[in-house]
């Protein structure tokens, strides 16, 4: 049984997500055993630090074996939440907005979009290709509460995201994952998680720079 | 002027990213100094972080006033690389695709996309709304090359993205930020930043799991 520890940092977190994609396509490859050094090699970190992060949960791996498979992504799931299902809500039906809906990526892991939100009159009622309906964002609260979404996804325009991120902590939905190009402010006890595409080409062009 | 270091930690870089954002907003609204506690709430990070980070590229800041703002965003934006535009080429025109080929804040900060690839006959000629068009990949190298592409953006499935990042790495492009949700690997000296919706949403996931 994994723990459930009271701080853990928020780079563990991140890695944890990255052991399980490695252990996911470990499963699907068939593999059933894998040596810590090979997974931390797949995982582009050192062994120590597999270790380190499982820590925080309790104890896995048999040593002079290495991990089963399918117990430790068993339980790095639980620990994740990844072993049951996540209902999501996504806001701005844009370009980015529309392919975000059906990326095929997040249904895989769980996270389904249940219910898709924009206010222009000419996109409601558009069935999208994954099969939602682009429904008004005046029946977001509503919607939301019947379809029991736990995360919003919001990719307006940034100068509607705030907007968009009271409405969705009113429902009320916790976890919030951000794709416009701001900052804003979310009540205390709601999770902003933001992807930001710019701060990753700024890495790439510092290393450019720098090399 | 600053320094050129030699070894920076990645989360220095994340961070210095985020600070030119926010003085980029600072500098929108003419504020002209900014007190280092300030400047370190609007970055949520701690006032000591933001002299550590700066002190691996020379002494920035007046102690009792803080920092002028157009004097700290042009040293970090000549940190990052942003003193002057970068050319870029994405590859895969599906609904991420054009989201990213016209996503606005990528320009605002001097990326702008030169060239959009995609092997689709139906999609080859068209032109987007931001004024590109789309070009076979097979002419890939020979039109990075013209027109002085040095980062190329993967918006393709995932099973086209090892093969794309080969084309581009032979033009020669050193930087590749990748939304094909797949790890690949790229050969010594070119650099790779993912940009995973996925990592993200188990990020939220587990802090509503564990809350």
């Amino acid at each position: 049984m994994p723990n459930r520890p009271g701080r853990v940092p928020p780079a563990t977190v991140t890695r944890l997500s990255l052991y399980a994609r490695q252990l996911e396509n470990l499963k699907s490859s068939q593999v059933s055993v894998i040596s810590s050094d090979r997974l931390a090699e797949l995982c582009h970190v050192n062994p120590a630090q597999i270790r380190k992060d499982l820590t925080y949960f309790g104890e896995f791996g048999v040593r002079g074996v290495g991990y089963y498979v399918d117990e430790l992504l068993f339980q790095i799931h639980k620990i994740i939440g990844l072993n049951h299902p996540w209902n999501l809500a996504l806001v701005g039906l844009g370009n980015l907005g529309t392919a975000l809906a059906c990326y095929s990526n997040f249904s895989l892991r769980g996270y389904r979009f249940v219910a898709a939100f924009d206010n222009d009159p000419h996109k409601i009622g558009i069935h999208l290709d994954c099969d939602l309906e682009i429904e008004p964002v005046d029946r977001l609260i509503r919607i939301c509460r019947e379809r029991e979404v736990k995360i919003g996804a919001i990719a307006t325009p940034a100068e509607k995201a705030q907007e968009v991120a009271d409405l969705l902590t009113k429902v009320p939905i916790k976890g919030i994952l951000n794709f416009a190009p701001t900052q804003y402010h979310v009540k205390e006890g709601v999770y902003l998680a933001n992807v930001d595409f710019t701060g990753k080409l700024d890495e790439l062009a510092y290393h450019l720079t720098s090399s």
